[in-house]
């Protein structure tokens, strides 16, 4: 329905689908599938929806970045805010209290359906921001809190930011954080103590080892050879792992 | 497949996805999610497949709204008959007799994509609706059953038509049918008595609560904030909810 | 993010999803679902990814079918083979090796959206395959392993090559093979020993009955009315299944 309700507006439009997979209410899990997609997206309008708060006084909102060259439209929940700074920041943000530029709704559950797909629309058929409601400064907006690794009695303490589907457990953590650790890490997680060893791609890891990799993002992340690291781990997002020298 | 042997038939044409998470088999959900869709989609040709008769006698048709607005194509068990009906009704309808816009096909289970797509494409390309096969009288179109609500003992006896997949629950009842009933609303379902309250945003309710609200397609959904209210009741899509006033 | 870099090289191109419900790491099912797609597809430039080698010497390759009418672009691992033999047999290869065609990588576990989406691109804006990287023999292109069926003791042991959502499970063998046992067959499977009747489609069976029909890529599978026949049978993809005369 968000789809046709675009095409009715504005039927040039090409529609990229980011992300369908995002598990319900879960904003922080949207934000990054968001900021892990964004520097990949072409120029244009970015919708994303994960909206707990619809219906209440939480903001609708349009960003946009640098001269124009991508607005973010959605809630104002701090889905937005991570994928924002990775491509330069806030230059200007309305909520989007016009309603000529939202449809009629039969109930306020689904803004997405009513509200920001039109705004998307009409953003692409060249609206402008400023006519889309209350400008509203960009400091104000929520921002997203994505959690920094820190340091405790010789450990890096890590968080798991997402399990892809292949049971890939990815990290808050660049290569260069562990660098001093060596090639073998000991890696502790839900009072495991279990060794990862660094590696280039999956298929060097023998059956049942653990593997630290450079993923796709340039992040660290737990993986095996042809099966889930999460699974083997018991790991889910958000989750902690301690990372330290392997004895 | 279906969307290349329309492309290759078509390459104009912009195909938007209406919904894939159909149960199998499941002819009164396919119907639902398309009477929600309906009213949101742009004018042009609809192509719906449910059809566990495939391979039989049963029709395939393909049913022209009004003016030709929108034509539905699909097989004649009911699937296509509330979306028809949503938008004005069927003005015209014929049986896809005509094999010249068919593809050939190796097996007899897969119409979507050797009947229904080609008719959908040569439809696109202006094929009138009179070459495709024996024209048929409307009213002899299988008739889709949507459960009524009613009354008894003082309660409304409502169905689950719905349940989306934040765990919403919706009913097959209008806001105004329980305006008597007042903000508190007693829910009987599956041997359970529990309370309902009236509210206008899922984070309006406390933890645990069961909200009543108008959903985004103007009906009433049972609901909570943030889970799911179908799990927390044990409902399914056809169970039963009676609604009557709170004690 | 692999069609939004195909869109930001060549924005003129359609893209058409085929399928992306492959299982993690499972290059057999994924070469089953292309090559039952293939003849459906339009001319272009087929794009397929199921690749546990990823980042190893592994060789991604570009692979032309007959003079040019398609090119298949993925890993070298078996997984295009099948489809490329579908359709005629490759006729030129090349192996990806020029970066210039390729994008930046954050890490080596991504060749969908690094390697192979850039290249698919640069191919429909009509660069030359010789210009991808160094030619190779496409007889040195990784074979496709596809069961046959084999007679032993009367029987005929198929194999099941594919689950679909209905629980149909599709053999490896066509409806001429199983002739001569007639109408009613007898099948063995996980120790079972169960009757199968052939038919024509899903609504002539009865309630638990097994059919045995002609599916709709033109090879038996085993199915039920409104069920799974894959759940009552117990079978998977790669199942073993002895057809027999019924006693």
């Amino acid at each position: 329905m968000v789809k046709s309700v675009i095409r009715g507006l504005s039927p040039h439009v090409a529609v990229i689908d980011v992300a369908h997979g995002v598990p319900a209410h879960d904003i922080r899990a949207g934000s990054l599938a968001l900021v892990r997609a964004v520097q990949y997206l072409v120029p244009g309008v970015v919708l994303a929806v994960v909206d707990p708060g619809v219906g209440t006084n939480r903001r609708a909102v349009a960003v946009e970045v640098g001269e124009g060259e991508a607005v973010f439209v959605g809630p104002d929940n701090g889905l937005l805010a991570p994928a924002v700074s990775m491509v330069g920041g806030a230059s200007r943000a309305v909520a989007l209290t016009a309603p000529t530029y939202h449809q009629p709704a039969p109930g306020p559950t689904f803004a997405g359906r009513d509200v920001f797909a039109p705004v998307a629309a009409h953003l692409c058929n060249g609206v402008d921001l400023a006519s889309l409601g209350e400008e509203l400064d960009p400091a104000t907006l929520r921002p997203g809190l994505l959690p920094l690794p820190r340091q405790e009695d010789g450990w890096l303490l890590a968080e798991v930011l997402w399990v892809d589907r292949f049971g890939n457990a990815q990290l808050n953590v660049g290569p260069e954080e562990v660098t001093a650790f060596g090639e073998r890490l000991a890696l502790r997680c839900k009072d495991q103590l279990r060794t990862g060893r660094r590696c280039g791609a999956y298929a060097e890891l023998g059956p049942g080892e653990i593997g630290v990799l450079v993923d796709s993002y340039g992040l660290l992340a737990l993986s095996m050879d042809q099966a889930s690291a999460a699974d083997q781990l018991g790991l889910r997002a958000g989750d902690e792992v301690a990372i330290g020298e392997a004895s």
